[in-house]
This record gives structure tokens, C-alpha cells and sequence, in this order.
């Protein structure tokens, strides 16, 4: 499967190891144990929750979720979370505080505001959210129902290096895009949750990791589906639940442990954007890139060339070389390198090359 | 494959056609146009974009959709639409009607109670839901914001077989256990709903088919991921949707199509339901079906055994000739076999043969 494969450097959907892609191939059929695929197992029998539970032990343990946290499985990814989570967390007429580092905490912070309350504690946006605002500039409110972060931001390619400790609101952090490629500590986060499709796998499954105690905020007249208890009591399966993506997110766990678990998946990440960042910095003259340097993403990096006329030129260069999906998003332009838990250091060093080269060309041309 | 392969009766998810799962199994892997897995694709790039259009289409010829309604594939099959349908098509104050014709079309009612105003029109429940309440007697709101119905009720195995005409409301139907064994006009149905698992394919996906125009009621402060109209005007990529479920349920539509459509599924459904329905009539002194004849269901058949102790020695003589998830839902009991349109004809055959072949050893051994 390896032959001619594509390094594949996009935002998410990202790019799955192979050895994952030919198990999943291999065991989509009928099943030893019930002559059944994966796709035809009653959500409510027993063979079935042995699947979603050896998903859901997995990301317990990858994530060191203490005991005072439930790990849910849910539809629709992180713009689901979006609305469910002030549904849930924000009693009537309260109000909830966003640190606003990117395109995606602004659009969490809109939806939230649809039907409620919120204040916007800090914003990156008159720099473009080429930085983070420092946490001790914060104009935080001591009452809000609950204080919302990005943990890192795909669009620039920037992260919230430190989760801030000592806050008063309970932190609700969405890291769809840096989950199991650094350390989040869940004694400072109250609600961890995301979009499964960068760094855990399919497309289409959210997980959110939520301190118990605050699931019974939600008001009554909030409808079942989207009541965090409701999918708590029902183990996740309020319903009939994406099962072929909990089964497929379970293999991707199940590699991640066997590669190493977290530890190796944050050496991998620090080394892959080690490698690429390496060679922008090599190169002043020819790359810039978009997040300020103190708050630089291991998982998405994002650059311009000086001379934008070249963008293409270096995109097109990468394609030869079977690199794929570096376009950078359109609100900034130029090439964003996407390096999730599945993308090999390999791959990362290749494109690390191809820019140095290309780099090293410009000089001579230029010379 | 097929060797060794259980004969699956499950209510949902349903039995899935082996040259599908075959197919799929295949085609995970790199593809030709990208050298990257359907798992990997962009949501906003053209080859995904291609392949949505694909189960879209599909899904609009085989369901035969007019002009005026528009198809929308949402996450989180047909419960999360048991709380979208009232948020988005009731508007405050106003009330919807709903006829209560089993646990699922209860349940349908009662989430959309939590918000707001609910009629029940009509309720097969005194009489345990054996019986569908005859149109003429549904007590009809004129002024509800909506009518709503389900197609086809799993548990006991009844069916609405007429789709009212003339009626004021726009009349919403669950279908999601008979939509593609049966016609369901469009002409007559405001919004065709339901979830995937059963007849579609994949759990975890939604389908709705809504008039265009109801789509404009939902009130302003209803957060965006739960508006019908912002996923039609971002094409049902309004976030990352399930994209390997979309694909998925492309490859059981394709083989739908090439089986022969909408006519051939209507054929298959009355042929395997014809074939169990005849088995259990012949021997009425040891067979009891649960729905009133007149309102039996084409895709789920329960019964009893008058000898209830000896329901369990028919689940295991099945299960000795690999047939599986036959017994009946747990507040009715007894057996149920559910046959969607990936079931076989010969299947539904193998299990009327083993009712005969019971019911004659039940007479020699009575006699």
C-alpha cells in the first residue's frame, strides 16, 4: 500500500498510517466471533460494546482521564460541541468568557452567542491571531458559567503552549487539533473535547472529556440528544451511534499505543515541526512564516514566501515529490504543512528537504 | 466471504450485501485519482465533493425527489432530528401533531415536548401498538405547525401503509425502517427523515428530505449546527461531516441501483415478507403474530409462539442454521425478524422452511 502513496500534509481529514488503512480493510468483513462486519453489529449487544469500550479505554488512558471525568463519544465533531456546550454549561442568563486565538474559538464564540451570553475575555484578531494573547492579559469574569480556549489554532499554525492553571470558571478546551501530540492536564480542564478527524482518525465522531460533576447544569427544557447526561447514562449509545467510526478511531488509538502511547506521539510531533521550522528559519530571506515564534504550532505550520509569485512554484514542487494538501487555508494564503498524530517524521523530514533545496536554489537564481 | 456467513435479522444496523462490504473493503485504501483513502480526503476538496454528489444523487433518483424539496445528509441519524424537527419547524407558541404509533414515534413526541407544544393525534398505545389508528380517525390540529408520522414501526412490526392526502399540515415521516421497500410520495410528504443504519446502510448517518421552504421557519437565536438552512447552504459540509459513512452509504446505494432501484426493493420486501407472514399463518396453533393483520409491516415480523417456553429452542435451532438476531424486542418479546434492503429473498426463504419445518415437529410431537 506504501508504493506510490501520497504524503498527505492536509488540515484534517489527515493523513492515516497504513499499516491502520490494511487492518481496517482486513477487518471490515465478517467478523470470527459473529460471522458479522463491523457495520452490522447491533449497537446493543455485546460484541459491539466490546468494540466502543476498547475505543473508549484507549482514549482514557492515552489521555489520563482521572476518575473525575467521563470520556463521550458524539456525532457531528466539534462544531456540534459548539451549541451543545453552552446548552449544557450555561444556565439562563449567564454568561460565558472565549479567549478568541483563531478562526475556529471566533466561530465557537458566535454559535454560543445565538442564544446566549458571551464575553470575549481576549482576542488575537487585530494581528491577524499571528499571536496569543498572554494569559496574564486575560480581562477574565469571575462568575462565567465556564471559560472556552483553542488549544491550538490550524489556520496561522499557532498553540496555546501553557493551560492555564488557578482560573476561577471551569476550562473548556476544544483540541481537535493537538490532542495526543501533547500533554493536556485534565485537573486544569474541565471540558477536553474536539473533532475526531486529525488526530484520532475518522471524520464525523466528536469526543469530549467532561468532569461529571458539571453535566447536571443542563436545563430541562434542553431536548435529550443534546443533553451531555442523557449520552452519559446511555453509555454513549442514546442512540444508534457512528459505530463504524468508533470501531476505526479504536484501531487508530490502538496504533498509537502500540508505537508508544503519548509520550511517543509528543516526540514525534516535536520533531516533525522541529524539522520544518528548522528549514524556514534557515532561510529568512526566502520563507516567512505566519505565527509569531513564541507561539508556534507543533501540529500546523503555516508560511509564506516572500515572494508570493513562488507559492505556487513550491507547491508544485512538493506534488512531484508526492506531497499533498499544503495549500495554506485561504484567509492566509501560502503553505500550511498539517502534521497530526498519523503523519510520519519521514514524510516531515522530506518536506524539511524539499525546502531547504528549493531555498538554496532561490539563492543562486537570486545570486 | 459468503461461506460461513451469518443470515443477520437484526433491527438495525441491518445485514449489508457481501458484494458491499467487498467493495468497501477494497476501496479503502489509496485511490487511483489521489493515492489517499477516502479516509484522508479533504471535505472541501473536489474528489470528496465528488463523492458526496454521489450518494446524494443516488439517494434523489432512487426516492424519486421533486423540484421543491432538497436532500441533506446530517449526523446522528434520527434521534438528533426527533429534537432538529421541532426546533427548526415549530415555531414559538405554536404546536405540532404527532400519531403515536410505537415506542419510536412515543419517543419522537416526547423529545419534542421538552420545548415545546405537543398534540397526540391519534395512539395505537391502549392496544399496545398492534394496530395502526385508521387516517379517518386521527383528531387533526388545522393550525399545527407540522404533522408527524412513522412509516414503519420496528418493534412490533405494523406499517402505515396509506400516506394521508388532503391533510392541512405539513406532514413529516420517520421512514427510517421501510424508506427503499416501499413509494413514500413526496408530493404528499413535507419532510422523508430517518436514519441510515437500516435501510441505507451505515449507522450514524441521517438522511432528511425536506421542502425546501419550511427550511426558512427556524427562529433566528437557534444555534447554526441545528439549522436545516445552513446545512443546505453549505451543502451538508457545514462542519466535517461523516465523510466515510457518506461514502459508504454511496456503495449501498450504487448496488441498490444496479440491483434493479426502487421497483426491485419493493419486489425483495414483499417476496421476504410474503414468504415469513405465509409460514406463520399456515401453522396458527403454534405461531401468533404481534401486528393486527391488516397493519402488518413488509420489513419487521414479530411473533410469539403460543408455547412461550419454547421461543428460546426456535432462536436456537436459527442460530444452529446461522440465522441471528431474531429475538423480539424486549417489551414484546418472542421473535422479530427484521429484513431491510440488503437482506436476501433466500434468507427470509431459509427462515420460513425452518417455521415449517418446527411447527410440523411441534404437531407430531403434540399429536
Amino acid at each position: 500500500m506504501a508504493t506510490g502513496r501520497t504524503m498527505w500534509f492536509g488540515a484534517g481529514p489527515a493523513r492515516w498510517p497504513e499499516k491502520v488503512l490494511e487492518r481496517a480493510a482486513r477487518e471490515l468483513g465478517p467478523r470470527a466471533e459473529s460471522g458479522l462486519s463491523i457495520l452490522e453489529l447491533s449497537h446493543r449487544g455485546a460484541e459491539y460494546a466490546a468494540v466502543q469500550e476498547n475505543t473508549v479505554a484507549l482514549l482514557s488512558r492515552l489521555l489520563s482521564v482521572p476518575e473525575s471525568h467521563e470520556v463521550l463519544l458524539l456525532p457531528g465533531g466539534a462544531t456540534m460541541q459548539f451549541a451543545m456546550l453552552p446548552a449544557n454549561l450555561r444556565p439562563a442568563g449567564s454568561s460565558a468568557d472565549y479567549v478568541v486565538t483563531g478562526n475556529w474559538s471566533k466561530k465557537a464564540a458566535l454559535l454560543a452567542r445565538a442564544d446566549g451570553k458571551v464575553r470575549v475575555a481576549a482576542t488575537g484578531e487585530e494581528d491577524g491571531f499571528r499571536e496569543i494573547p498572554p494569559t496574564q492579559s486575560w480581562d477574565l469574569d469571575e462568575g462565567a458559567a465556564y471559560l472556552h480556549v483553542t488549544t491550538n489554532n490550524t489556520i496561522c499554525g499557532t498553540q496555546l503552549h501553557e493551560i492555564p492553571e488557578g482560573l476561577t470558571a471551569p476550562l473548556v478546551a476544544d483540541a481537535s487539533s493537538d490532542v495526543l501530540t501533547r500533554e493536556l492536564p485534565l485537573d486544569r480542564i474541565a471540558v477536553l473535547y474536539g473533532g475526531a478527524q486529525k488526530c484520532i482518525g475518522p471524520a464525523g465522531l466528536g469526543f469530549v472529556v467532561i468532569r461529571k460533576d458539571l453535566m447536571e447544569r443542563a436545563p430541562e427544557t434542553l431536548p435529550s440528544f443534546w443533553r451531555y447526561r442523557d449520552h452519559s447514562k446511555a453509555s454513549s449509545r442514546l442512540n444508534t451511534p457512528p459505530t463504524a467510526l468508533i470501531w476505526l478511531a479504536g484501531l487508530m488509538l490502538e496504533w498509537i499505543d502500540r508505537e508508544g502511547g503519548l509520550r511517543e506521539m509528543m516526540r514525534r510531533a516535536d520533531e516533525r515541526a522541529r524539522l520544518v521550522y528548522e528549514a524556514l528559519d534557515a532561510h529568512p530571506a526566502v520563507f516567512e512564516p505566519v505565527a509569531a515564534p513564541e507561539a508556534r504550532s507543533r501540529t500546523n505550520v503555516a508560511f509564506r514566501l516572500r515572494d508570493r509569485d513562488r507559492e505556487r512554484d513550491l507547491l508544485e514542487l512538493a506534488a512531484r515529490d508526492g506531497m499533498a494538501g499544503l495549500s495554506g487555508h485561504r484567509s492566509v494564503g501560502g503553505l500550511r504543512a498539517s502534521m497530526y498524530t498519523g503523519m510520519t517524521v519521514e514524510a516531515a523530514g522530506r518536506f524539511a528537504g524539499l525546502l531547504h533545496d528549493f531555498a538554496e536554489r532561490s539563492g543562486r537564481v537570486g545570486a
